[in-house]
Parts: structure tokens; C-alpha cells; sequence
């Protein structure tokens, strides 16, 4: 990931020594070297105890990097008629965030809205688990979910809540047009606040006795029926 | 999930003190002492830091149960033209593992196959993952994953790889009939020799600079693309 870092957040690398001493490790490092040069960035090596008391995982890697968080304005979110919008109300476990981050950018999503009680996107957790992607999804954050969400829906973008009230399956409605998903708290789902401003439910259909499944995984659903329709409109 | 338990494989339930204490649970423990009865298993109560000692979770919810493990031969995964199979290589992630016997199940699948190298099904985070899906779909582990897909081939069961060189998009394959997708190895995908055995590759698209989906992702979008499919066609 520290490999795929983008010039222009690149403030510093830190390596650890051990993983500095090993030479399969060389290339790696001559390229992050030149990167760090080009960025104007700090790179140093440092102790492996060092590196270990900084680093939040038990078995860390030996590369790690600070790097300047982006931030994105709403109309950078929006792509005219092909946006395509994930809106997350208070996801708790990183990975899921992580997850639904790395597999939107798979689908095409536009832009990624989240409340203020979702989880931190900068939680490391979420971050490796975006592998990558959280440099290039657009996201923003919102005080308030309903106003953003009254704002998105003034310019044309229809809002569809993933919920057990749903009619149509997910698969029956049209997302050929400017849309977005709204997915909710693992546990909970989406508030009724929130569910009750949505154009419409939709259901994801489920076998068995199934009552709901996983958050990243709904999303997941959405998010490619959409870029399945989108393809197949092509 | 213990009062969701199947009576058949009910074999004890242990109860924290402090858990019994709360007037509020006092509906679910007497549901549940009902069930034991029936089960003709043991139902105890046990001093709250012997519960912490014996879980293996930081903070546990106060009930603990002991069942029989499931069996099933691979007739039972089985189900004519309905056959709706998911294969496991190598599977590393608990969690992983148990959200897509959960999504399998809602996906409708007719059972999961893993070779000996996937997670064990039994390890506690993976049951937790199921969301009690666990106790209900057929599941297989074999020791020669690659005899498995030919004896299936042989009964006309056809299967899918979820690989990168695939040529077909996922949802221009027919699923109507008999068939088992193939997801791999979180880091390393499926090996050659599994792969090659397969029917067919098929690809999912991904936009952006994404290379690959979790696994559980790929599993999801595969096993719902055959639920899509089978709706349709009824």
C-alpha cells in the first residue's frame, strides 16, 4: 500500500531495519526511495524495536508511511447522470467499512457518504482492509445524513434503502440513472429518520431462514447490480 | 444462536451467574431450559469468572452451549438441476469463511464444499460469523478437493472459477442448471491444478485500479448471481 501512495500526500516513510537488511527487499525500497525524492518526503530507517513500538499491528510488515489524508468537496462525488453513491449510517466494524471502500471502487461507485458515527475511515483497520482503494474513493463525511441526503435527491439522484420493508428486490428497480445505496448499522440497520426520506426500499431476496445479511455484503450487492445494469445499457 | 440451536444436537448449556441475575433475561433462560428438557441436556449455572475463564471471547454474553458437530455425505449437497454448490480452497479467514456460509445460505446454495487447508467451520469466530447459518447448510470437507469436482463433473454438475483470466463476465454464464462456483486463497487466488479442473473461468469486472475482491465478495456476487438467475427462470 505504501508502494501505491500517491506523490502528492507523501510526507514520510519509515522502514525498519531488519526489513532494510534483507535484500529481497531492495527493489522495493530503491523505488519507494526515489518516490520519497520526488515527493520531497522524509525517508529513514529506523530500529526494529523502534518500529515495532510505533506500529499498531504485532507482526508489522516493516515498511510504514505518513501520508496527508485526502479531503474532497460533494461535487466531487458526483458524476452528472453516472453517479453512483454508497451512503453509510453509523457501519461500526472497520473492516466492513474497509471492505465496502475496496469492493465500491471495484463496482464504480462515484463517491462514498457516511455519517459522523460511522466508524473512522483513517481507523488502520479500514484502511488496510481498503487495499489501496482508500486513495482513490472519493468520500465525504456529513453532520447530517437527512440533509445531505434532501440535497442529493433536489439534483436528480435517486436514494434507495436496502431494508426488509422493501417491495421490489433490489434487481427489480433502475439504476441507469444517478443513485445511491443507503446501507446501516450492522446490528440495527438504517434509522427510521433516515430509511423514511429514501425514494424507495429495496429487498435483497433470502433463502433459508436468513434475516439479514452482512452490511459489506448488501452493499456489495447493490453496488454491482448497478454496475451490472450500467454495462449491460452500454 | 443457542436458542437457536436444533433440539437433536443440544448437548449442555452454561449459563454466567450474572446472567441468570438479570430480570431481563429471564424470557430467553426459560426458553432455553426448555429446550434442554427436550434435549434431555445438561443446563447449569456457573459462578461469572469460570464463564469468563472458559470463553474464549473478551466480553462474553452469558450463555455457552455444547452441541454434536453436523455430518453430512455428499448425497445431502446435492439436489438434482437445483445443485447449487460453493467450493473453498484454502480459506484462510475465519470471518471470511462464516459470511459466506451465511450469504449461502440466503444465496439458496444446496451445500459448501472446503478442502483440509480452508479454516476449520468449528473455530469460534467462523460459527459466530454464520449467525446460526451453521446449523443449517450441508457442508462437505474433502481431502482431494480436485477428485470432488470430477466426480461432480460426472454427475453433470458444472463448475465455475472465479479467476482473473476468465473470458466471460460472471453474470453471461448460464446458472439455471446444476452448478458449484470455485472462490480461492484470499492471497493467492486458486492454484493452477484446482482451476484447470474447472468447466470455465469466469471474470467479475472491476473499474479503477482494483485488482482483485475479497473473497467472500467474489463468493457473494457469484452465488446471487445463480439466486438472480433462478428467480428469473421460475
Amino acid at each position: 500500500m505504501v508502494v501505491e501512495a500517491p506523490v502528492a500526500s507523501l510526507k514520510a516513510v519509515y522502514v525498519a531495519e531488519g526489513y532494510e537488511n534483507n535484500p529481497e527487499n531492495h527493489a522495493v525500497l530503491a523505488e519507494l526511495k526515489t518516490k520519497c525524492d520526488k515527493a520531497n518526503a522524509i525517508y529513514e530507517v529506523v530500529a526494529d524495536n523502534v518500529f515495532k513500538s510505533v506500529s499498531d499491528t504485532q507482526t508489522p510488515q516493516g515498511i510504514m508511511a505518513v501520508m496527508a489524508m485526502p479531503e474532497y468537496s460533494m461535487e466531487q462525488l458526483l458524476a452528472g447522470d453516472k453517479t453512483h453513491l454508497l451512503l453509510l449510517e453509523s457501519i461500526q466494524d472497520p473492516g466492513n467499512l474497509g471492505t465496502m471502500v475496496r469492493t465500491g471502487e471495484g463496482a464504480g461507485v462515484t463517491g462514498i457518504i457516511m455519517n459522523k458515527t460511522t466508524v473512522d475511515l483513517f481507523n488502520p483497520k479500514t484502511i488496510r482492509s481498503t487495499m489501496g482503494s482508500i486513495y482513490r474513493v472519493p468520500f465525504y463525511v456529513t453532520d447530517d445524513l437527512g440533509a445531505t441526503m434532501q440535497a442529493l435527491q433536489r439534483q436528480g439522484i435517486s436514494l434507495y434503502a436496502a431494508h426488509l420493508k422493501g417491495q421490489n428486490s433490489y434487481d427489480e428497480e433502475d439504476y441507469t440513472k444517478a443513485c445511491g445505496f443507503l446501507i446501516g448499522n450492522e446490528g440495527n440497520g438504517l434509522s427510521d429518520e433516515i430509511a423514511n426520506l429514501a425514494d424507495a426500499f429495496i429487498k435483497i431476496p433470502m433463502e433459508g431462514q436468513v434475516e439479514s445479511l452482512n452490511a459489506a455484503i448488501s452493499a456489495t450487492l447493490l453496488m454491482y447490480e448497478a454496475n451490472r445494469q450500467r454495462r449491460k445499457s452500454n
